[in-house]
């Protein structure tokens, strides 16, 4: 179902902004949480910074098991992805409640979300700033996307539920990558 | 022209994952780079992580003053703005070239965009993932935001000269700020 995506095109998936999910898995129970403090570090081997605060349940699992996926869902799962943001892994098995199919992963062991069009499996590699700014480096080990998702548009955070959808596209000329 | 904006939004600005403008100033001289490496870190006060590489001119300019100021364009600034991108200011006095109205800062020596609808003024406050990752930690200190522009639509870059421009605006019940 899923196809690989290179790795030098991972950054084209997170540099427009969009909300993703985490998942995480400790013992073997997986957990999912809404995202959008994000960035690209570096291309290749893609490198992504993201803030997790230490209120949320999967901090600590991040902080532990140093493993997560990043899956990008379009904004069909929109209000999902807000009611997945709006609860705690404390509580709830969210995978079972949000009725998302949970795909082993290849490298890791917190799982893909099949119902995303992109999911990267990634490994936490620098943790020296979780204790100052809840901020972790990850590097993405694996990419995937469900060619199935054409033209998948993707949502932003504005705050207070107000999410913006992509648009239309431009092109320029540019002379960077 | 500008008005204040409280600290506490300025999240909704960057969140969404804009292509941004970033100014700096040394001896007096501006300059301007294009940048969409850059997430935020803390609320209140609003903190900023970004990415500047160490093969730009602003590199350098950030590092030794440790000022800036964080300029956010509209979808009509596009072209500009990517042609901002193309070029350094090793050769080139960027704001005449692409005539950009410099406006003076309070907080900072950087100067204002007077064409983006959101300017931040921001002190570089921790430089200690600089030299690993290019990752430089801004305070914002002071946010402004023109009110004649009205319902802005931001660019997300995608790669190679692709961009996407906001679409609908969609409202879903959220706990989240």
């Amino acid at each position: 179902m899923n196809k690989a995506l290179p790795l030098s095109k991972v950054y084209q998936l997170l540099e427009p902004g969009p909300v993703v999910l985490l998942t995480t898995a400790v013992k073997g129970r997986p957990n999912v949480m809404t995202l959008s403090w994000h960035m690209m570090v570096e291309f290749v081997p893609p490198l992504v910074a993201c803030v997790v605060s230490n209120r949320d349940f999967s901090f600590a699992a991040l902080k532990t098991t140093k493993e997560c996926v990043i899956a990008v869902p379009s904004v069909g799962l929109a209000r999902k992805v807000v009611k997945i943001g709006n609860c705690s892994g404390r509580d709830i098995e969210k995978f079972e409640k949000f009725k998302l199919t949970a795909l082993p992963a290849e490298r890791v062991r917190p799982p893909l979300v099949a119902e995303c069009f992109a999911n990267l499996e990634c490994a936490v590699i620098d943790t020296q700033f979780v204790k100052k700014y809840n901020l972790f480096i990850l590097e993405v080990l694996a990419a995937w996307v469900d060619p199935a998702q054409r033209n998948p548009r993707t949502i932003h955070h504005r705050g207070y539920g107000r999410f913006v959808v992509d648009g239309a596209t431009i092109r320029l000329k540019s002379r960077m990558k």
